[in-house]
Parts: C-alpha cells; structure tokens; sequence
C-alpha cells in the first residue's frame, strides 16, 4: 500500500482520497447501490487495488450487509448510497449498528454544492426551495458523527477524523459527499500519514483499575467472567480469550456475547441468560463473590427480561470506556488493553478456582419421540454441524433463544443482533460475513470458515433479494430457513391464532433458480422429518460449500424453543420484578424478551 | 357506521377509537408490519366492519403500498410498524409521501409508556439509558405533523388533528401510541363528531382570485391549461376536468400531472416536457398569452431539466393555497373550490380558443426494422394495452421517459414518482393501488379496473418480495417488467459499460412459483421478439385478469426511449442555462432529469 501511495500523482480527486484510505485501513469491499448522485464516486473504487464493489439489491440490505463486515475483521463495513432516496431506505440499518456499536461507515453521494446552494428542485428533494441536507437531519439521532464535506480544504482531514471516531467509538459514522466534490484534487501526500486509532486513555487511571480488579481477584473466594457484547465489537476478544486461558475461573456468557470464549475449554460454563437458563448456572455466577462484567449490554432480550441477579458487591465492571470496582469508577480506559493488561498483571498471582457448574442433561421433551422435526430436536444438530472457522447467524426469534445454548466448536463465532432485533437482518448481513470472510482469508490468510446463517421465513421475506448478490457473487453460505408459515416468536407473545402473524407461502424452491443460481436443484435442501434432516446434514457439498446453498426446515406454527417459551412465561413471574420496580402494572402487556 | 356507532358502549379501547375514525373516512385497509409493540392495536381492527389488515413484506413496502393507495380514491393510506426497527425501515417511504405529496397516515406501535420514563433497555432500543423517542426525531424532517399520545384525555383530539392536517394539507402523518395505551378507555360518543376537513379559506381573497383569473382569460388571446401534479393531490382532478370541459382550451400536462385531463378530449396537446418534447408543442404553450399553471411542480425530472419557457407576463398559477396572476398574490385559498369556482364563474364568458398544436408523426426509428423488442417500439403498444379505469404506474427510469408522451383512454389514472424518484416504488405501491380499487368497488361500486404496473428488472429488485402479499390476497395486478439486465437510466446517464450498473440475473419464471401462486405457469408470459409481445398481450386472460399476471419484456441493457436521452443530451446545451445561472460549472457532472 505504502509503495502505491508513493506512485501517485501529486493530486488526486477526493473521490479517489476516500477509497485509498479505506483500503489503508485493511477494508477490502465496499457495499452499496448506485445512483446518479454517486457513480463518479464509485468510479474511484475500481482505481483502489485490492478494493472491490459490490452492488446490493436495496439500500436497506446494504447496510445491513455493511454491518456484517463490520463485525468479523475488525474493520469497519462500509456501504455507498445516493441522495435521499437511497441514504434513507438505510437508515434502520445504521440504527442498529449504533445500538450495537458496530463500525460501519455510511458515505451518501449528494447533489452538487451549487444546486444545493441554488435549492434547486433536483429530483429525490422535497418541496419549491429544498434544503437538500435535510436528510443530513433524519439521520443524525442514529449515528456517532457525520463528516459533512463542503470546502475541499478539510474534506481529507473531516474523512480522516470520521474514521477515527467509527473505529476508537465503535459504531456508525457518516460521510456526505456532494457529487462535484469527488473530483476535486487534494495532495496524496496526505496519505502517508496513517489515521492515529490510538483511544483516548489515561494510563495512570488505567493501570489504577488495574491495581484494583487484581486486587479483587486476589480476595475473591469464587470469581468468574461473565463475557457480554461489547468485549468483541471493541475489539478485545483475543485479549479476553487470553484472560480466560490464564484465569480459567468459570467463564459465563450471554446471548451477544456467545462464542467469544472457546465453548470446548472446560471452564466455559455457559449461557446466564437471568433465571430463563438452568438453575446450576444461576447458582454459580449468582453465588460469586466477584464477577467480572466485561462489555456488558443489559437488554431485556440479553438478560432474561432484566432477570440477572448478580451480587452488587460482587460485581466487577469492565466496560469499553470504564472501570468500576466496588463503587471505584475509573475513566479514560480501552477496555482492550485493560484485558491486555491484566493478563499481564496475573502472572503469578494466586486466584481462587471454584468449578464451573454442571448442568444436568434436560429431561426428554415430551415431543421427542416425533418423526417431523421440532424445536426441541433440530437445535442440538444445528450446533453439530458447525465446525471451527464457522461464522454461526442467529436471527431474532426462536433461533436465538433456540441456539444460544448449545456449545460452539473453537474459533466458531456467533452473530446475532439481539438488543436491536431487527427481522431480515440475518441474512442480508450474511452477505457482509462471507464478503469479510473472504477479503481476510485472501489478506491475512486466515482460515475460511463458512458462513451458516439460521433465519426463519416471516424474517428472510424482509431482505430475502440480497440471495441474488450472493448468487451473482459466487459466494458460498449456508442458509437454513426454518419455515413455519410466518412469525412464531410473536405468535408465542401475542395473537396466536391472529391472521397478521401469518405470512405468504412460499416455495423455497424456487429461490436460488429465480436468481439464476447455476446448480439451483443439487443446493436447495429441504427435510420436513428428522430422517431428512440428517441426509441433508450429511451431505458432503454441505461441509465444505463451493455456492450457496438453501436448507429448508419445516417446523409446526407454534412450535418454539424452550428457553423463549420460559423467558416469556416469567413475564409474569420473576422477570416481573424489574417492571414493577419501573412502576409497571400490568405484565402482560409487554413483549419483553420477544 | 353511524349506526354501528350508536351501538358500541360507553367506552371503548383508544386503539379501536382509532381504527374506527380511520373507517369513518372511508379507508378500508390498514397496511404494516406486525411487530411486538403493535399486536394488541392491530388486534383492534378486526373489530371493525370493513376495515381489514393487510401485512407488507416488509416496512418500506408498506410505506409504499400505502403511498400508492393514498393517491387513488381521495382517502389516505394507512399503515402500521413497530418501534424503532419497523418505523426506521418506512422513513423512505414517507420521505416520499411528503415530496409528492401523498396523503399517509402512518401508526407508530411504541414501548409501554413506564418502560419509556424507566429509560427501560427494551429491545430495539439505542444505548444504555434509552431515550424511546429517538426515533420520533428521526422522522420528524419527512413528515408534516405528529400525534404524540402520552395523555389519554387528549389522545383522540391529537388523533383526529392529525389526520385532519394530513387530509387537507395532503401529505404524511404519524401517530405515535405507547402500546400500553391502546386499551386505555375513552368515550365513544367522540365519534358522533365528524372530523372537520373544510380547509382554512379566505373567502374573499378565493373570490377575488377567481375574479382576476377570468379577466385574464377574458382578455387573453390564445390561452391555454397545463396540469401538473398537485391537481389530483388535493383532490381537483374532477373539477378540473370540468373545467377543460368548459375552457376547451389547449390543455397541455407534465409528467406528474398526465391524464388528470382525459386525453382523448380533442383539446389535448400532449405532454410538455420543457425542451425535451415536440417542438410544436414547445411552440404552443410557449406563445401562450395566458396560461393557467395548475399545482405546478417544477423539478427537474418534471420539466425536462427545468427548461419550461412559459412566458412570466402570461403566467396564472393555481396552486394549493394560492393563486398568481399578473404578479398579484391571493393567500388563503383552496385549489379544488378555485377550479370548480372558477368553472361555474365562466358560464357564458367569452373566451378564445386556439387549436392545439398538431403533433407530426416521429419519423421511423432507425431500429424500427429489429424483430426483437426495442424501446422504440414498445411504448405505444403498452399503451394500446389501457383501457377506461385502469391505473397504469410507470417506474422512475426508462419506463417514465417511455410512457408519458403515449396517449391513455378515458378514465385512466397514471401514476409515478417522477419528482422523488425512489426506484423500486412503483412495484410495491401497486399492492395499495390494487387494494383501493378493490376497497372503492366495493365500496361505492366505482368500476374495477386493472391495474398495469410497469417496472425495471433493476428496479423491481428493491422490492420484489411484496409480489408474495399481492398472490396471497387474491389481488390481479399486471406486472410488466422491462429486463434489460440492470440499470439502464443509469447507464445512459454515467458509466455505461462499469459493473455497479448490472444487477444478478433473474429467471422471472420462478418469481410466481416462489409465493405458491396458484396457477403460475399459466400467469407468467414472457416476451423476446416483437411478435411474441403481441401474442402475449392479445390474451385474453390479461384483458379481464383473475389473478396476478407478471409479463417480462427483454431488452437490449443499452436500449431507451428518444425523451429520456433527448433530456440528457440537453445537459450540455439548453438545459445547462439553469444550471449556469445558478453558477454550475461543468454540465456533464450532474445527472439532471436522471
């Protein structure tokens, strides 16, 4: 990168500006959907060696694809959409980004600077004297920050400054860029000097906090780790993983924060999913006597409807941008290298070792002796057939309460949007994980694992044209779509029998060949029994997939696993507690946890 | 209904308050997305007689469907999502409504109002203390007002305020409703009261402006009318009807306003398109010593690149709420009463009459020998398709460019999105247009006629899963899509032969397949050559369809209609004078008209 940057003219159009240092930050696609107030700018990327686009069939699914790539490699996902029209079909995407604080950057093709000034009634404006940044308005609740170009002086420096904040503050950041400024030259020197990441931290109060959670560990006669979210979107998962290696204290973890410890370790101790999750592995972290909270996301759909009960006085908090050891409040830390650092400091450092605890096998369900698959039968054998280098793909509904449970193999990683929860997201954002998957493995090498995205059919209908990218891409996921004839997790919560929680038919056959899939017949697999279910499994193509291929599961409408229905019956039970401290009356009226 | 009204109880849920005043202005559908926030308000419409709930695909198709059954029958369209994840997902949509003006109502389902004073982390929510109205912010630059219900004592003044603001200001609402609060009580004697719609009038200014105007035909020579879009938005289009009836003057029409005026009157000039169109036509309008500018929209893709050269000193506009003639300005006026005030004020009064420029026939196109479809060929025998009472939409793209100039039978309505411009609109807003012809035949018994969807194979993509709604509901729409494999307007705007302008094939055979159409073989009908085209459409089956009919039309990737190039090339000649007195340098850089 270095050598190209010295081969460069000494100006360069911003458009170009942008791609290159895109590329310098390890990024190597780039999402989106053309329109007229942004195909210069495309132009740009095919002049980046090593950058490629990718063009999605809605904005919507861009950005949700953009944060998919974003949540693997460390780098950001970054998707291209133009003027109105396209920027705010995106916009619920990029809101879940923000809520779960994954680095995507969204750069908006706008209309020229002189028609803007001009409030010139350009097709995608509104009204006689459109304020053309008026959709610069609609997004800013939803993103960190907003490089709004304008003077090509600071153009480089504000696009510098917005990748900084997108990666040190972990989420979604926007570049507005009016078209005529693409090819406006800026020096290409500039390029030389790397965009600082280094976060903002005050290393004596970091090394304090430090001081004070060894000392904790030290006194501590039960610790544990209860590993959330945030350890992995700020990047700190091998330095957590590490942690766990050296600690080897029972190691928890939630829904969002599944598979960042390795599953197979012997101190890994499960799912504490509040009082929906087995009474052992409530027993054991509620006992604790210090637990360290690393990136915590306490989400109805992340604790069991704000069912956690661990011990205030236990509790040790390492959050991305603090530390809080009993009531001590520590600022300006990254919470990598506090987990870094205290790897570190634990050399040699005597810590109590309590066993995790050991939860009973569950008795048989009383469907098990079914032929058809159920939801009691199907999870276990999902689990088992994944292997390491998998990236594994919940969707909000029974999925994710369905697969939660069930141990990972090593390095498998598990993607879910469970605080933001919103359907169709899966699977437009398995196109962003196999993009990633493959931009790493052809970058750094590193294994190319294979992307099994488990959505249901009332949630792929949402995004379900992105199979055409994925299709036209040559990409290989595997996608299990679990149809039971619309939305059985808001079945479960609401309107069982209710016509809106039924959607329309659909043949899945037909799927891959309406995108023109060359091999439509042999990839699309389909078992209504568990017979079938494990012929498809076995299937060779399946454990090491050369396109994409379809599963379908036939399941019962009211079939769900058993951890929602519980999590949804304590609405009325325990996991009322917190609404009626809040004031609340009335439990079952809410959809907590659904 | 008043009847029924008489017979509910003292009291009824908030929720079915709604529903029933959204019934007693004539809606007979509610469109939306379940979602766990809005289950117990849709539970409400089924307890009303005539209303019914028809779920999208997703919450952009819904805003769009809604969007499309707004502009039929005078009512607005109605739609229903859920918190955050769903009313994120429709702001395009709305953003749109707004632009051209479309009357929505679209109902927010949000969290329980304690879980909102709580800053409770419920799902879809954003950050640790969450503000559960951050995204009412985001919509609040879309949209005209909003009822924030919080207070049930006002809850049904706020509801009936709104939808009064949307019907006369004719343009997109929200209701926002705390889920706990749609079975709060209120009386159901409030809805004795019908909502008031008149609009706010200064009757004298109104009468003084109709006065002025028939002085300035009484004294003009060779006036004439041209339609524009915001006729048919605030609900002129029979009254002005009516008056070219009366005038017999030359009515001229844009893109946006086509067939408010029958078309096959004799005075019907065509289509004036700034420079684009005939020169004839050019001709007529722009000698015009008064012409009356009826709900003018003037962007650029509504206007040829904004090259309309009416003459300032013969220009009389008849907009929304004002009228200008000469220079003088009258406030306060509605322009449904201004056209019907207007019609009866020139009984008896003389005025001149020029006959309408006479069109020369186009010469042969030079590709008018090729056997297989072209653009050149096409346009003229889709519009021989029509019949009186259809609704033919035309995409934002070639189809808009191609089918304008084409003259429609009596009674046909047209619609499109030519000043928004969303692509993918046109497909899913063809779901609510079906569903407004069904509601007002039933209804009032007014004839059902079909509905012609044209669209891109580009543009389809965006929104296609909603063909899944259309088959399930029964609904028969003609879908006509253009294959000419991707961006085609694109491409002859900028970056002909570059990859972002091609989208994965499709195989449209399996698209009726896909949703368990029952009789999918039968409905798709598919055309290469000029003569398969005139079979396909000769069938009798798409001259009274049953069911829903997807025609796909092949066509050359480098293939437009003579208007949409003739606008682009103008870029760099006549069109470019607004964009050099707005001080634009460099023509070939924006994609005007694009």
């Amino acid at each position: 990168m270095e050598a190209h940057v010295q081969s460069l003219p000494e100006n360069i159009p911003l458009g170009l500006y942008l791609w290159l240092r895109i590329r310098q930050i390890g990024i190597g696609t780039v999402l989106g959907v053309p329109g007229d107030f942004n195909l210069e700018l495309l132009d740009h990327i095919y002049n980046v060696p090593g950058l490629r686009f990718v063009g999605n069939a809605n904005e919507l699914n861009a950005a949700y694809a953009a944060d998919g790539y974003g949540r693997i490699n460390g780098t950001p996902g970054v998707f291209v959409t133009t003027h109105g029209v396209g920027e705010l079909s995106a916009v619920n995407g990029v809101s879940g980004s923000l809520c779960e604080r994954v680095k995507v950057i969204h750069v908006v093709g706008q209309t020229p600077r002189p028609l803007q000034q001009a409030k010139a009634m350009i097709h995608h404006s509104i009204g006689d004297q459109p304020d053309h940044q008026l959709y610069n308005k609609v997004s800013k609740p939803i993103r960190l920050t907003a490089a709004e170009l304008w003077d090509v002086e600071n153009a480089p420096a504000e696009i510098d400054r917005v990748i900084r904040e997108c990666v040190i503050s972990c989420g979604p950041v926007y570049i507005f860029m009016p078209i005529d400024m693409s090819s406006e030259p800026v020096p290409s020197s500039l390029l030389s000097t790397p965009i600082d990441f280094s976060p903002p931290i005050d290393s004596d109060a970091q090394n304090r906090a430090v001081e004070a959670i060894v000392g904790a560990l030290r006194e501590a006669r039960s610790p544990c780790l209860f590993v959330d979210a945030l350890v992995q979107r700020y990047d700190a998962r091998e330095d957590c993983a590490a942690l766990a290696k050296r600690l080897r204290v029972p190691v928890y973890s939630t829904h969002m924060g599944k598979a960042t410890v390795d599953e197979t370790e012997e101190f890994y101790a499960g799912i504490y999913h509040g009082q929906v999750d087995d009474k052992a592995i409530c027993e054991g972290i509620e006992s604790s006597d210090c637990v360290l909270v690393l990136g915590s996301v306490n989400a109805d759909t992340n604790s069991g409807g704000f069912t956690r009960k661990i011990r205030k006085d236990a509790e040790v908090q390492i959050n991305p941008n603090n530390v809080v050891v009993k009531g001590e409040r520590y600022d300006g830390i990254a919470i990598k290298q506090v987990l870094s650092l205290l790897e570190d400091a634990l050399q040699g450092v005597e810590v109590a070792r309590v066993k995790p605890p050991q939860v009973l096998p569950k008795p048989l369900p009383v469907d098990h002796a079914a032929k058809n698959l159920t939801q009691s039968w199907i999870w276990s054998r999902i689990a088992a057939f994944l292997k390491p280098h998998d990236v594994v793909m919940a969707e909000t509904g029974t999925t994710l309460f369905g697969l939660t449970p069930e141990r990972m193999p090593s390095d498998v990683r598990f993607v879910s949007q469970a605080y933001y929860g919103s359907i169709g997201y899966i699977f437009a954002a398995s196109l962003g994980i196999e993009l990633s998957l493959e931009d790493s493995h052809h970058e750094k090498g590193t294994p190319r694992g294979r992307t099994v995205c488990v959505t249901g059919d009332g949630s792929m209908a949402l995004t379900i044209q992105e199979v055409g990218t994925m299709i036209s891409q040559g990409l290989k996921p595997v996608v299990v779509v679990l149809n039971n004839k619309g939305y059985t997790v808001e079945r479960v919560i609401h309107g069982a029998l209710q016509p809106y929680n039924t959607t329309p038919k659909t043949n899945y056959s037909h799927l891959l060949p309406l995108f023109a899939h060359p091999q439509a017949d042999q990839c699309f697999h389909k078992a209504v029994t568990k017979e079938e279910f494990v012929k498809v499994f076995e299937k060779a193509e399946l454990a090491d997939p050369q396109v994409t291929h379809l599963v379908e599961l036939v399941l019962d409408a009211m079939d769900s696993p058993w951890r929602l229905t519980k999590q949804l019956a304590m609405r009325g039970e325990a996991g009322v507690k917190y609404l009626t401290d809040v004031g609340f009356i009335g439990p079952g009226k809410v959809g907590i946890g659904g």
